[in-house]
């Protein structure tokens, strides 16, 4: 892949090591764990990827076997990397994964991290060269002075190139109150030409009419979780979802398969219904693998959409 | 913790090795086993330590590795360990744990056991000083003359001092026959101030009635799994839960795990509802963690109570 | 057990190591594998053992260790093992176990097996003698001119000598095309007493009419998943049965357990009714467990078909 | 197997389930066991028959899953079950499995087990017939009066009929005083044509000596561990045979491969010479193999006597 | 244990969560994990307590979750808990497992922890009530200025109240650079009444002399692998130690079993050459054991040093 | 990596699935299997990369899942992939691990592959382009006229460009009779500029004085496996190297990780001897990882070419 091919997308994120209990364990249990390299803007790439398009990602990342870990798996999702090597940790979270009643939990170890260590002076003109769209997200924005610096630059670079803005609001409270949310995220979402965001993160601006009001442009797509999930058209239309039944092990990071199905569509000119049941397919079809990152076919989500699939196993 | 600080209460019962079977696994395919330490008292403990009060377990263990073994589980309980070393066996089981509509499956190897050496003349006038209560089951009434007689010794030594007695018939089909079961367990019944039956072993007593019969006084607590649970009051009144929708791989000890609820809110002075529906609470909470025993914290507990919770991964 | 007791079954087919991935992980992230022993017709004979009944199993295998790995599984399933040594492969298929919308997916290498290598010349006259039956089924048939003439030859030994005749039709689309199936199966299903055929497989001899055209007198069984099951019989009535509810790892194999649940009620001298629906809680039986055979006894299944298991383990 | 084969070989013994802990851990930290068929005798049938010979298995066995555990190994092994259905438990063991200088420790938990059940009343005059030997251990002779008549009845009826008595001293601590080892071994020592010891076992008679004072006739084979072995010949005669190198997981068992393949020379009309030779390669190959069975060839054991295997794979 | 019982030790020092990779197994491969609960000083209050010393240990530890798992750890090893909560990180550290000649290796992720937020001003005049020794390694030296000073604090404390002072220099090449080592741990060499030191280390101040300059009255030991060991005592005398022989997963932690084997043998009186010689069996059998804790009794200690242990299984 | 960058290396050679058995498991006991991505030229492909050195890898490979997830080790390796899809299998071969005296065991399952269907016709004359060598076994030219004639076209194709031709005769007795081998392997044999070959293989020409009879001008390089290694120089110099103590799972593959230090050696313009003692410490590290290819850094190879390795963890 030459990176900068025709359609290509750009992510800007974070790299992390998930540290995954086995299911229904405690970290007051904690033994064994499960190392997986996460981040939910390189699951964004990855998507795009395994959907055939080009995708690249920038990102900050420590010297040394960690970070060489986390480039391996870039190389092995077939994703450009272009993360910077700069001082600092490896982030790391430990997710316990529960049955209701019990919510399920992650716990940040994400100080000092070497992404936290970019800024605006990183940004590289030779990124967006060639790029069909940005994509980037709130985490990106929360995390600190230097990464919000350089997103926010890339979005303005962007724009000035004329690449589609793709903004995934993807509030964690455990890293930013809620109450800084509007104010933090509210620059990208200005300048997005789509707008991702949960419906319990829409109230913190109000809701989708909030959100509408910083900027009148935008496909603001609203992401209901079982309940299904709608585009909210400039000119006021919603076009409504529902989502496709699924099961499995891969709750995390069906919200990036979400938002790469829906941009992939988007770029392939798709209406913003055919890109919305898109989506929906592919957060259902991520939800049935293991990891964070989607992995599945056009012809595979033609079928979840068609729901030719049976019970039966194909033999 | 000094054991017997205020609210303290005091379990009886006997110690096991459970040997767990993969899931769906039968006995005849047995290759890997997972040893976990069990017992019905023993689990009613923890759940009352993990949610903050103090509690003390009176058992009998072989001395040697196995008993050490028992007692580092209890110490990381952070139960009080009061067991007496005894000659004989540790008991254990085999436990198949089975989808419907192949029932679940415990194969006893409990003959000779250390516990079984234990007699009324084991009883210790400190156990019970400064408790508020004492929890004891039918397990230990038909496991033998001597436990049956060290039991009813301490429900006699409680009563004495006002201490509240907690009773959980919890008749086990495979150590007992049903037509013993009233003669069995009657006399703790009859003096019990909270008395826990599941619906099916009711029957054997000619249902709440036939319990209310034996005691006039007592809470009569009527569990019925999936479809709920019910306190009876001695003046007739009959409380009901609905259970909390619930799932995971903790079915073993949620009975455990609801009486220690239930046991916790009575005399922390709730009432006989708040008791209810605090248990019903524990009982969900302990289904969807492995081994036998409930973690959980008063927090967790009122949100499962509030139905506060979603199935989004708390980030 | 001596082979050709009376009531014995004769089953034909290849055996296979089915290399299973992990649940929910796809062929591309391969790495642990389970391999265990397969074959639909070696599992039709399993499920007739199970249930007290003597079975055995003629086959073509390698020599060397992978055929005596297949040997032992037999010689450890109980059945009698008339498994010929062959040159070739012995044949594997990877297995896909996913949560749906993705459907689970077999990917055979199944190409130069020692089974392929059997011929009609192979027919040893005194495979049959004492059986009561005769199991094939179209894998068989599809899977190349020799099995297919050593199956026929031995359908018509069958019937000449008076056994019945079961045939499970079983099409795997990987390795016959649709349109090759009713030539194919057909000499088979003209000459069986009892046909199973799954409801979409059976479209492709024009529905049970179409089946019922090629073999006046059979009982045809048409199977349909979750949606049940009925019976054809040659008076041109339809018995129905309800699926009953399961859930479990085993659902490769539930539709040999039901075949062979309902050749064993058959054999018993069971009604089409009741063999239905023994064959119904075969199915479900099978469901709950791992492997490809059937394990359980007769009174589990009718505890099943009684419906008097509850959730709650036997202790 | 027809099991009365000529040539063939039977045993008698108990039959255990093993609790093996993960290498190097303690019972204290116990979690995941994995469970083996286990017992002496057992494993010399199974090396017995790995060699060719036809061999039978007498024990006493629990009814239910854990005694079908057993049969389904001893069938696996392809040794003749002739085992009785007593009541009692199975017995069963705790194998930690340590580095040096720690000692690996078995922990017995064997009272009370339906092999115990066992009496010299349950001698069956069919075992024995066609048989060309006896093989016992000392093991059943301090189980308890009950296996210890029956096995010297078996004793005395093999030599009725002119059966070679296999012995082998197997003096296990845990099970009784060394004070008694010679008054219970004695009278089977005094009746064997092959009496097997471990050097410190002999020194309980007052060495190889004191055991020649009991039994004139005998071949004494003592074995040393890894400083080899030596026969003592009824003529003062000591041949004496170095330990082949070797490694692996498998040192339990390796006395009864020992004496397996010992007794297997020696029925094939090998010299003292040349059964020592071989019973050390069995040796050795079994060290290399988990679980307590040999699985070996002629051919295998013939390359390790040649000394002709390289650190090199086969391909 | 009621932590200031007489003899009684306390040590000092950060706990940190190992996250150990498979045997052999490299970062950039990183997949499964196990989590296990580490530290210098506690695995040497861990080594005297598991031989029946009343132990006692001080750090500083998140809240939460993975401040809980230390503390749950803590409780099992019967170690008394003195840890202070503060905010900051738990550290962690990954650990490469090889065989030589690969190096083994360990990856820090220690910046920002709770333990790095202790001071001088943390000191707590009851911890060291009663106790007859104090021990500090110099890891807690090179973490910071803080808990630099609090080690050192805690030494002149021990030595006003005339407490026993233990200090290992334990020289981290990844916390601290070789040059200011001297400096480093200078201070608490000066004031130790037993200084353990590896040999490479102790070039570092110019050999056990350059330490004697430090302090005329001190104990060094000199530790030198699978070499031996030595005592150099303040009159000019040198003792040395073979190292047993020993194999197993647990070389991490061998020192601290050795220290607190060598303190345990000084506080009961015995002479350098007793001590130093039940140190040696110390860390023999630690390398016998998984995790970084010593578990062994006096009894196993005096067989290890008495050289009685054989190859046999102890059954 | 460009792929034809300076000094790159093309490896020509069949790519497959190693289906290795837990460590000292027979394929009679199959269950757990751990696929894992092989092939001798991969390997020394795979070498050459960790040693930063551009590789590529020309070899058929079948389309579909089992092609896929070849084709994303190479990526992940790192390794250009110039794999053309053909029809056949994907090759398998099962790897028994054992400890002598057993010896390990490859059962091949390599019939009908995609790699045989490749011919002369398919070469390529852009896949040299730029290249430095060309490195071929003797496994290709035993796998059938295809492949074996497509290797002596790369490899004259290779002279032709002047490239350096490196040659592994790597005989596998399991795919050609010893008698063939001079025959088969003798043309590549002839014109290559290194020859790497087994001293058991070498003796199928009549040793390294038969090889040099072929070919005057080659170096000759014979290993001896623990015994050291030696190469044979055009002019009859020869110069030893011993092996570096290692221990570990890896031993397949330490041929190759020979073969590609070698050749890099070799290509970097070192001397013989410098090229022999740098191939025999990639062995050496090969040796202590899992799986089949080298990871190694120049660094890591000089600190064991210098012994500077110790027995302690690098922390």
């Amino acid at each position: 892949m030459s990176g900068a091919a025709p359609g290509g997308v750009l992510t800007f994120g974070e790299g992390l090591m998930k540290l995954a209990l086995p299911p229904a364990q405690r970290l007051e249990e904690l033994g064994n764990l499960r190392a997986e390299c996460a981040g939910s803007e390189l699951n964004v790439a990855a998507a795009l990827r395994t959907l055939g398009r080009p995708a690249a990602w920038v990102s900050g990342l420590p010297g040394g076997p960690l970070g060489d870990w986390v480039r391996a798996h870039v190389r092995a999702l077939d994703v450009q990397d272009l993360s910077l090597e700069r001082p600092g940790r490896l982030g790391t979270f430990y997710l316990e994964d529960h049955h209701p009643p019990r919510p399920s939990r992650a716990v940040y170890d994400r100080e000092g991290t070497a992404f936290q260590a970019l800024t605006a002076a990183d940004l590289n003109g030779s990124w967006l060269g060639g790029r069909s769209a940005l994509h980037v997200s709130g985490i990106s924005l929360a995390l600190g002075p230097g990464p919000r610096a350089l997103a926010l630059a890339l979005v303005g670079a962007a724009r000035e190139r004329g690449a589609v803005v793709s903004f995934d609001v993807n509030h964690r409270r455990l890293l930013l109150p809620d109450h800084a949310a509007a104010d933090t995220y509210g620059p990208a979402a200005q300048r997005a030409d789509l707008t991702f965001v949960a419906e319990r993160d829409a109230e913190l601006f109000g809701g989708a009419e909030g959100l509408r009001a910083l900027n009148p442009q935008a496909q603001i797509i609203v992401t209901r979780g079982a309940r299904g999930s709608e585009t909210h058209l400039p000119g006021g239309e919603v076009i409504t979802q529902d989502a496709f039944p699924t099961a499995g092990p891969g709750r995390v990071g069906r919200g990036d398969a979400f938002a790469g199905g829906y941009l992939h569509a988007y770029l392939d000119g798709g209406s913003p219904r055919e890109a919305l049941r898109f989506a929906a397919a592919c957060a259902a079809l991520k939800t049935t693998l293991p990891g964070d990152q989607l992995r599945a076919s056009e012809a595979e989500l033609r079928a979840v959409q068609a729901g030719s699939e049976t019970d039966e196993p194909r033999r």
